[in-house]
């Protein structure tokens, strides 16, 4: 006997709690652990970087509880977990985001997804459904880069490569290979978390929005259409250091100066792109000798130019080099331009966009469409299956810190969502 | 009997070389002496940083010399050196400059001016002349401020205070006083190198432009009017540091985008300024959180604005402040200002600079009145007593680098302006 199932908030926040008891607070015990490399010091907020001690517990810890619900509990080679509920063998509908989190993160990015998942299949056992499609409740691994990658969901996708794995580092270079080898984890498992195509049918993740534009609108709901690409910029301008006091204001060739004058034209360049949700930023800017009294001799500088469209992308990064040239020509500066990476846009299969929007109609739920503009394991896991994603609204846009908030009225609208859109594909 | 004296270009080479040959290169012995704080590590260039080693090492072989030539040697207790030619209590006129260096220095700044006093009482004993007011060949103490003022002559001023001396540490946090004890110096007897008033009729000092102008006009000679005044301020702009691919570009308040436009208003300012040597420039600058992906919360920059008129000073940093303020509030961001020092101008003998200028005159030398854009021992010692320059040129403007050099054609002439302005004076 079945009854309709429904999300217990209540004990959605007690998981989320319970997931967020670790690494809470600044340097907990998992800390000391080998293995923690804490650039910069934990502080405030929430500390469970990628193969941290916190990390590794968090996970004991979860798989415990799923195992208490009487999932079928797995950890792959990346040491992403698995709980699944359903025929081992048959292809699965996977639900779930990452339970890492970046060092003095918030309580919502990531374990609000897992959390998530695991309420609705705990719902539908309690509603005394057994679902025809296998659901697999997952914690991905290692998505929040200290590595440079998505670890969990790459793995899985089948993305990682041998020399990369041979090769990355944290911020502290401390190797990924060292860092799993110093948490008992064997590096040279990863590759075999690779899934067969197949053998996951979709992937489902809900996920914070990061960003402002779901609460400025009061609409409770996102449904990404598809991810922002990334051309991630490096830009060395050099001139002369010279003394601020003796050198004329005439006959300097000052690098920030320059730098200072190409900044003031992204608006400009924003302005003539045919898209209204294309960004560019300067997010990082190291001066040389950065010394009061000398006339910068060096900038180097990060320039991250976003949008869904890789043509309108390419052509802000024309539009950039054109203005770096010319305002470099007038400085009398030379300018270099590296492209550090392209990551081109990704779009989200429309089936599944289109299931969640008719389900959110269904539910009652307005819900906006947009692009996020944050990369997620779902654009990683689009290479393997169908993936899509929902958002919920982050309240005045902060993520990555301490102050990262979700309204629970929200967060069980998404929930239910989540839920509803499970229950059909599974049926 | 006396002959008319010449400068000996190549016994003053041999003595310039003689200093360098401290410090140069490198990590030297005097390196690895207590007490010497090697900011950064010395690479190349010359290093003979306050109280180094290398400092401590050239003062004796300095002092040295001076005995050879017959000169009264003596150490005050600031460390500066003296070498006086003639009466013991009569007041003198003194002739010289500093022997330290910036970490990875110039051969020139500061040695040359040391070296070119020897070397014009050398020429006049060689000419048998014996001045009637005695001369004082002086090699000043920590000009170059690794403890944040001019030692040397702010002590022979009387300007140094007993909290300043008790807490001024270098840029490692190695206290002043530490250093001196290091090399059994005791910090306590610096107040004691202090000169009566009227015990000094005059200081002359001659040393490199470390500015481009002289080079560029084909000028040897350059006579220092004054030396500017210095505002250093220290801007902070809060913005909200966000995520650059979740935040659109107009829900931002990027603390480095309100940043880049103050910068650009900079020319407008100095424009706008009735003077043709006011300067204003930003050389540091510090982001936060200095992450390519997130949009800069705040900015923290220096600002130096520096003029020979107090009023152009603070007419441009009023104009500064009215453009902080209104870019601020276009960006949505909070900005602070300090004031962290002010300076003012200084002026230097009109009497001394009309002598050097007529005594130039009378040897054919062109000079080229001007204001000196770097601080020098001689505007310290304007509180003391009549105070003044030469200049000679920078090769391309560089100064405290390797690459520091002046011709020595122009050298040449230089020195022989002093020479020839010791025997007016001394006469």
């Amino acid at each position: 006997m079945s009854c309709k199932p429904k999300i217990n908030s209540d004990r959605l926040r007690a998981l989320l709690d319970g997931i967020n008891r670790f690494g809470a607070g600044g340097p907990g015990e998992g800390y000391n652990r080998p293995g923690f490399s804490g650039a910069g010091g934990p502080g405030e907020g929430y500390n469970r970087p990628g193969f941290s001690g916190a990390d590794m517990a968090v996970r004991d810890w979860f798989a415990g509880e799923m195992e208490k619900d009487g999932l079928a509990v797995t950890r792959d080679g990346a040491n992403s977990v698995f709980g699944r509920c359903g025929d081992a063998d048959a292809p699965s509908v996977m639900v779930g985001s990452h339970l890492d989190t970046v060092v003095d993160g918030g309580a919502f990015d990531g374990s609000l997804g897992v959390a998530v998942a695991l309420e609705c299949v705990r719902a539908m056992k309690e509603a005394g459904i057994q679902p025809a499609v296998p659901v697999e409740v997952a914690a991905t691994s290692e998505e929040e880069g200290r590595f440079g990658g998505m670890l969990g969901s790459q793995a899985m996708a089948g993305l990682v490569t041998p020399e990369w794995l041979a090769n990355a580092t944290d911020a502290d270079g401390v190797l990924l290979a060292d860092a799993m080898r110093a948490q008992g984890l064997d590096p040279e498992a990863v590759p075999g978390a690779a899934r067969p195509k197949g053998s996951v049918r979709a992937f489902l993740e809900l996920h914070i929005e990061q960003g402002p534009v779901l609460e400025r609108e009061g609409i409770a709901i996102g449904l990404p259409e598809g991810a922002t690409g990334i051309v991630n910029l490096q830009v060395t301008l050099k001139g002369t250091a010279n003394h601020s006091g003796t050198t004329p204001m005439d006959m300097r060739a000052d690098a920030f100066a320059g730098l200072a004058e190409i900044a003031t034209q992204i608006p400009g360049m924003i302005e003539s792109a045919p898209s209204d949700i294309a960004r560019i930023t300067i997010g990082k800017v190291e001066l040389l000798p950065n010394h009061p009294h000398t006339v910068p001799g060096e900038s180097v500088f990060s320039v991250i130019i976003r949008d869904a469209s890789e043509a309108v992308m390419r052509g802000l990064q024309r539009l950039f080099y054109r203005a770096t040239a010319a305002v470099a020509a007038k400085h009398g500066l030379t300018h270099e331009i590296e492209e550090k990476s392209f990551i081109p846009p990704v779009a989200f299969d429309a089936g599944l966009v289109d299931l969640l929007s008719e389900t959110a109609e269904g539910l009652g739920l307005p819900a906006k469409r947009m692009i996020s503009g944050a990369g997620h394991d779902a654009q990683t896991m689009m290479t393997l299956c169908p993936s899509a994603m929902i958002f919920v609204p982050s309240r005045n846009g902060i993520s990555h810190a301490p102050e990262e908030y979700s309204e629970w009225s929200d967060i069980e609208k998404g929930a239910e969502l989540m839920l509803a859109a499970l229950l059909r594909l599974t049926a």
